[in-house]
């Protein structure tokens, strides 16, 4: 039995509770376990302040996570009752080594409510937690919060920067000095619980139930991730970067706020040009046999950086093509300040396109600017700004809200490239049509990773689809968003999911946790986690009305690029979606609930 | 009679009292009157925290101060008993309009004890003042601060950035957006009483005794200052930046943390290539006919600043050539960031090249460097240290400390180019030896306007003398340091002394004031005031070992220009100096307080 630590900060309490099998059995752990423990405090409480004491943030590994020759297992997944940037539910998830070292250190996952008077962090070692003062800490940039608390065998630390503590809506949780849970501002329910940092470490033995089974299941598993031209070729030689000229050729890769899917000088940007000219070493998580992750440089002129990881294709999109920043250096400058002050690169890179669009359009008035030459390709303007936002300084005040306040306020909310307040990431679904009824139909707002149909649209895993027709994709986007459910609640890398399907995580499960399970009843688990977690959304005030894309998705005609004349035909798409999810007015119906076997 | 506003943040208690006339003919105003002041807090109170409830704060003009016609008459001077940065006293004054709208609201001056639970800014509109709410100002830039405050008939705001708030200890206070307080670390003083800022604005009248007499002398002052080549052709013309190249040329610009005093590239960085590239035009401060201030921008690269103010000269040696850096654009930049975030560029820019001293000496381990290439001349260096400084974020942290405690923590305390922790301005003694007993004596620490022989020793004014020589400095010395106080105590502009004397001054105030005083009594109220801040600071701590000079400038003969193979004599000078002051040990002796008629 796993063990779980339950602090309330407001008392100064901390518990340890036992995990109840019932539950795993149900829900895996990692998201899903955590979801059942968000909707029991929601059954009780109302109205949820996402800065209130009432929310809830919740550290959670699974079954995979920390062991031993699992499938990529350095992975650690964070939720939120209430995102403070999206209003709906909170979520992300980070690789690194934090997730395996919550397992050394003893527990499978942390729940954190209440609010803290005095800044404190969380100290686990070996079993025992305490709370401590974290009042020197406060103000500290990740790395340095990394480094003075970084101590013991295995120890990582997860922690926020100043952009949490300022609440900054688009801050995230940084673990490993690099490594980012950056989506939905979860960053920021740290900071306005007082709470910097948790740092983990310890000695604890994560051991599985059937050794020999595992030995086995485990070898064929890592076969397939070497065998796989994506996870044994593709993402080791070039990172995800590589995908910037893959999605630019395919016309999807949005250029300046979503004006075109086309760029012809996305090359300056991709990870061709990075491994070239930026890159130091590949460097990988914990366990993990992939190694996507890079170190890269700039040596010289105004943008240095010596040592840095990253940036991933997402931040390299939204920093630089989607402010149509084509200067490399400035970048990966960008993303290493996003890492340092600790806030998501997806969605501040979104937010500052929104701007530069919102300001070529005469919406702003020059003395919001404070000076900042705010239009697209301004490489200085996105480097300042990037800085400015952690600390709400000037113009920053306005990005550090988002895109959609940022838009709202200024008085034009359709230029927000936002699905439920969140900011969607770099795949433009008029030229790939299924992540566009992904984007539509996700829990957590505009999200790639909730059902990557980028791999049948455009890489060809498991097969090779139409990327320009709605048609079929409401099944892809279903399959793709249960499966996710489950390697979220594994805890492991979603990018396994290239070589390795529903059946080899059954196998896995079985073997680790000695249940006997099927790939159907992984698939089953998988769409009771999705179902649970809409159900959790519905009661924050979310549906139908909220599955929906951005006007100039569905109304503008793609003007360039191998999707051009495009646009969504999301309506279609979602009708069918809603008919193979059981759901009514983006709702799961009863008899939807009662056969997944989901408790209200 | 003019009224001060005595405020009490731990009490939130403001009370109104009249000024003491017996006071103000023996310590005029502003500096003066604030030094007396001081010392009656002083006299109960042993051991002062510069951070602490008993550390008290003054904003103070003077009896020039908003007066029409009065030569420079915008300024204020503001003081508190102990400095963060040096443990002296803290000390400095600002242009602008803030002092003569002080005024203009109904008051002389300010005294704010005690600290603030919640930060607070102080409101004076018209007599009455109160104390309100700033949570919402916290954090916020001067920038925001000043507009958002900035409400009313001659309204004029001082306050604080992120640097004051975080008690950056070469933090400054800003008036204005682009005027500053800004040495000894007054910003942090404010900080740690949590006053965010001071408005005032009012229809208050500001008169004089003798209208009549008045208008005569004030018509001859101004006619001195415009017929003089310094204030009436020089510094309007080119501001004060115009000493880059002519102090270069004296071989007294000190070069990467005064390795030298001649920089054969220091026309990149002069007056000259300012009014040709960068300058929009010229701004004076309220009611001056100099106009020495310059509005700058930077169009294009990666140190974009469309609008800003300055910078000085002392700011563009200090951030540019000091470190090294002979981008002109990047200097403005820098300087820009200590104007939005509130800091002191002396300090900052001094402290920096310290650093990179430090780093290139190899005192400094890489990883505390966090990825900054700290090396002479490196433009981002530069630009993102001064950023990182107002939020002690990563190595800003160490910068924050100042100089001195810089220099002592990595070892190499004979590196910190500090008098009393204070860092020196632009003008190496080597070269030029009077302003090295002027540093070595002022009672604030490492100080250029405590007494500016510059006049003589360079320009000419009164009288041109040899830089060269310790000869005849001493009388010099104490000359300037006591008109100097009558300045900072009438409270208006330094620069006035270049064209207009004590004998009108005595004019000046007699008019004014409605006393009879001549050029003699002035002189000796200079020296009264310059004596009780010695006085103070000798109960404080400081005395003749504390009167002395890096070991650099009395030990390393300047390596080359004009200067070259000089050292300071700073025993023979300051020996001199004592027995001209009547000092022993570096304190007044009984004789001359008498003499002086000070009380203790």
């Amino acid at each position: 039995m796993g063990k779980i630590l339950n602090v309330d900060l407001s008392k100064r309490s901390i518990n340890i509770e036992s995990t109840d099998e019932k539950i795993a059995k149900k829900y895996i752990g990692g998201k899903g376990y955590a979801l059942y423990l968000l909707y029991q405090v929601l059954k009780e409480k109302k109205d949820i302040d996402a800065f209130g004491e009432e929310n809830v943030l919740i550290f959670a590994t699974g079954p995979g996570t920390g062991v031993v020759g699992f499938p990529s297992p350095g992975r650690y997944h964070v939720m939120a009752l209430k995102s403070p940037l999206t209003g709906s539910i909170g979520s992300g998830n980070s690789g690194g080594s934090w997730g395996p070292s919550l397992k050394f250190a003893g527990f499978d996952a942390i729940i954190i409510k209440g609010i803290s008077k005095e800044p404190v962090y969380i100290e686990i070692v070996d079993g025992k937690a305490e709370l401590k003062d974290a009042s020197q800490l406060w103000g500290k940039n990740t790395f340095d919060t990394c480094r003075i608390l970084k101590k013991g065998k295995n120890a990582s630390v997860a922690c926020i920067g100043p952009a949490g503590e300022n609440k900054v809506l688009l801050s995230g949780i940084i673990n490993d000095e690099h490594r980012a849970v950056g989506r939905t501002g979860l960053g920021a329910v740290m900071g306005s619980k007082k709470l910097k940092a948790i740092v983990v470490s310890g000695n604890n033995k994560v051991e599985v139930a059937k050794p020999e089974e595992y030995k086995k299941v485990s070898k064929n598993c890592l076969e397939k991730l070497r065998k796989n031209p994506v996870t044994g070729e593709g993402l080791p030689a070039y990172g995800t970067a590589s995908l910037v000229n893959v999605i630019n050729s395919v016309g999807a890769l949005p250029f300046k706020n979503w004006q075109t899917g086309y760029n012809k000088e996305a090359d300056k940007i991709s990870g061709e040009t990075m491994s070239k000219e930026y890159l130091i070493k590949k460097k990988a998580c914990w366990g993990c046999v992939i190694a996507c992750g890079r170190v890269t440089k700039v040596v010289k002129g105004p943008y240095q950086v010596p040592y840095s990881e990253g940036p991933e294709y997402e931040s390299i999109w939204a920093l630089g093509n989607d402010t149509g920043v084509m200067d490399f250096g400035a970048v990966i400058k960008a993303n290493h300040i996003c890492d340092e002050l600790g806030m998501d690169p997806i969605s501040l890179g979104s937010t500052i396109a929104c701007a530069m669009e919102l300001n070529e359009k005469g919406y702003i008035k020059e003395e919001e600017l404070q000076g900042i030459d705010l239009k697209f390709g301004n490489a200085a303007a996105l480097v300042e700004l990037v800085e400015k936002t952690a600390y709400k300084d000037g113009f920053g005040k306005y990005l550090a809200l988002g895109s959609k306040k940022l838009a709202e306020k200024f008085g034009a909310p359709d230029l927000s490239m936002t699905v439920k307040g969140l900011e969607m990431p770099a795949y433009d679904p008029r030229a790939i049509k299924g992540i566009g009824l992904n984007y539509a139909t996700a829990n957590r707002g505009g999200c790639h990773v909730t059902g990557y149909t980028i791999a049948p649209e455009v890489v060809g895993i498991p097969e090779k689809i139409d990327p320009l027709t709605p048609d079929g994709k409401a099944q892809w986007v279903k399959i793709f968003q249960d499966l996710t459910c489950v390697v979220n609640s594994t805890v492991n890398c979603l990018f396994t999911t290239f070589a390795i399907g529903a059946g080899d995580y059954a196998e896995l499960l079985s073997a680790v946790t000695g249940w006997d399970t099927s790939e159907e009843e992984i698939m089953k688990i998988g769409e009771r986690i999705y179902n649970l977690e809409r159900v959790i959304i519905n009661k924050l005030g979310f549906d139908d009305k909220d599955d929906v894309l951005p006007k100039r998705l569905l109304e503008e005609k793609m003007p360039d690029g191998a999707g051009k004349g495009h646009v969504v035909e999301l309506e279609k798409m979602k009708k069918e979606y809603y008919e193979l999810r059981g759901w009514e007015n983006g709702k799961p119906t009863q008899e939807k609930l009662k056969e997944l076997e989901i408790e209200l």
